[in-house]
């Protein structure tokens, strides 16, 4: 058996006097799912059970716990991880999973991104600029109108448009109708910008419908796809990048919960971990209530230098704005992806100005923020 | 377009000032993703885009908001459910999805379990009782030795004995090497007991694979399997179903995060909806703080009537314990199964024994409970 180990550090909230038996409590949980009493084998205990590292008390009932569990659990299977790093614990309402730190040995058995962002930047002949990413919306549109939708975009000189993640297979946009004519509309309005625009449409159902759907983007000369790992399954989106290297992969956070999970950790971390070449989260200021801290960590953890894995490209998104186009790459610097969805709809025929807008202001930063 | 809705119900915490605005948020984030103000098309704006039906104050800064959404955007997708139900919103801190009002033609759509609970006391020949269950671990243990434990759990009269959810496919415990050891032990305890006892190996990795290890589960004559929506991914567990509707499958509530998604709702309703014959979660008053109410809650939604759905098993599981078998049934009645894993283990060399008690004990109730 190999010792090797992991570290998972979980934040709990309990009173001081209980922590320690929490901590036992949450090592067994997360590794043998037994009484310990129960085990004869020696190796299984020495080997195998979680072992608590360390408990630091952040103040106010609220604690940082390190255990240490088995990698040779893991087996390679992406959905495990998760499964071992916070499966059962995630019942427990008082522990939220902070953070993994991962050996070598995992991250190469994964193996991250494969194109990530020096493929992305080396593909899209792009050395230092922010990318730039808008969203076709609403669902309910017919696959002409949507197509409609992405031919202004792409004549904005947007690098990438990409399907709402609410937009999948349904009835009045199949995905076999809407992603060849939005592929068309795009591939016309690229001859009449000059700017090489990536339609990337959203996957959905299952592994098999997802390979099926691939097969399409294939077909149309696309490069890029959507793809929502919690809802696929972490173990799906390995598959999928395995499969489909010459694919990039933008992951979606939805069904994130990531109120339970870091999501400097899911995100930054784990998207990364398994694969996406991007990955979208809500920058902080817009529709959702993360914190500076939080997106500055989530887009250090998908960057952060790493020999094993390439760097995932962080997309900003949730109700940003052009005009926020400076400060926020004031925040993050030039690796970023800046996705606007809604705020560029909203100008309705005026679609193409504001995005070209948009786009040019990405393209001249820093000089546009020093003359606006 | 089709204006017909399902209800998703949340549990939102915040200031009563604020409440309104935020339900309009959620109903608009949960379906168009875009200001309405953007949105010229009359028919999504009446058939697709989110409506706030209702909204309670439930005291002390908690709101029940009540939002209709579009059956047609979720296209017949387990996944999509999810993620129209509450993928985005799952990012915000304060909200609970709670539960889904889902019409008649969604619960036909999705079909529930191929086989249920009526037929599982078919299958079983166990028209009235309780079922019985236990589980493999620790983890670590190779082929042999679970195979060993399996013999003994059979030996004792037990009606299924499941992987624990966290042997997967590791180097030390292959399933290819794995299933066939344990099946065939248990083969032999059955020409012993005289029981038909089970084995339910757990399915992992992505939807390919798990194929190929239904492949083993069939060639090995084995009737069962175990999977874990949240790590696999709903449209997987669809999948399975739809492919394989002669196996008996066990849902684990692993990775739930059941905090933020109700318990009943997720686990009751939901896995019942995409199909899992058997649904395990966490009994009261065991390892996990769920509350009476809520695994009553959950066991209702397993099995309420319905002529479009088999009821689901409900398996109460998490830290049970023998002694409180009586105790148990009192609760739910005969219509449920009853998962104990380490309590057992932990007898040892008496395994088999400690079994036979709780397997008895089963069958006798009530008279056991009078007798004790």
């Amino acid at each position: 058996m190999n010792g090797a180990r992991f570290s998972a550090i979980y934040r709990v909230r309990c009173d001081a006097s209980a922590i320690d038996a929490r901590a036992r409590a949450i090592a067994t949980e997360q590794s043998v799912e037994m009484p310990l009493s129960a085990i004869d084998d020696e190796s299984i205990l020495r080997d195998i059970a979680g072992a608590v590292d360390s408990i630091d008390d952040l103040g106010q009932d609220l604690f940082e716990i390190r255990i240490g569990l088995s990698i040779a659990t893991v087996g390679g299977d992406a959905g495990q991880l998760l499964n071992m790093a916070y499966g059962n614990t995630s019942l427990h309402e008082d522990v939220v999973l902070h953070d993994l730190v991962l050996p070598d040995a995992l991250e190469e058995a994964f193996g991250g991104p494969c194109c990530g962002l020096p493929g992305l930047r080396e593909r899209l002949g792009l050395p230092e600029r922010a990318f730039t990413c808008s969203a076709l919306k609403p669902q309910g549109l017919p696959p002409d109108r949507l197509a409609e939708l992405a031919e202004r975009f792409a004549l904005g000189g947007i690098d990438f448009v990409k399907d709402d993640h609410g937009i999948t297979d349904q009835a009045y946009a199949r995905f076999a109708e809407r992603v060849p004519a939005i592929a068309a509309a795009v591939r016309r309005a690229v001859t009449v910008s000059g700017h090489a625009t990536r339609y990337v449409p959203n996957l959905s159902g299952d592994l098999g419908q997802m390979q099926r759907q691939l097969c399409i983007v294939r077909d149309e000369g696309l490069e890029a796809a959507l793809v929502s790992p919690m809802l696929a399954g972490v173990a799906t989106l390995r598959a999928l990048v395995r499969d489909w290297p010459d694919i990039i992969f933008f992951a979606h956070p939805t069904l994130g919960g990531a109120a339970r999970i870091s999501p400097d950790l899911l995100f930054g971390k784990l998207f990364r971990l398994f694969g996406a070449d991007a990955v979208i989260f809500p920058h902080f200021g817009g529709r959702f209530g993360y914190s500076a801290e939080t997106c500055r960590r989530l887009a250090r953890n998908a960057m952060a230098p790493n020999p094993r894995l390439r760097a995932s490209v962080p997309v900003a998104a949730g109700g940003m704005t052009a005009e926020r186009v400076p400060e926020i790459l004031d925040f993050y610097g030039r690796d970023v992806m800046l996705l606007l969805g809604g705020s560029l709809l909203q100008a309705r025929e005026r679609l193409t100005d504001v995005t070209l807008a948009f786009t040019e202001s990405v393209a001249h930063y820093p000089r546009g923020h020093d003359d606006g």
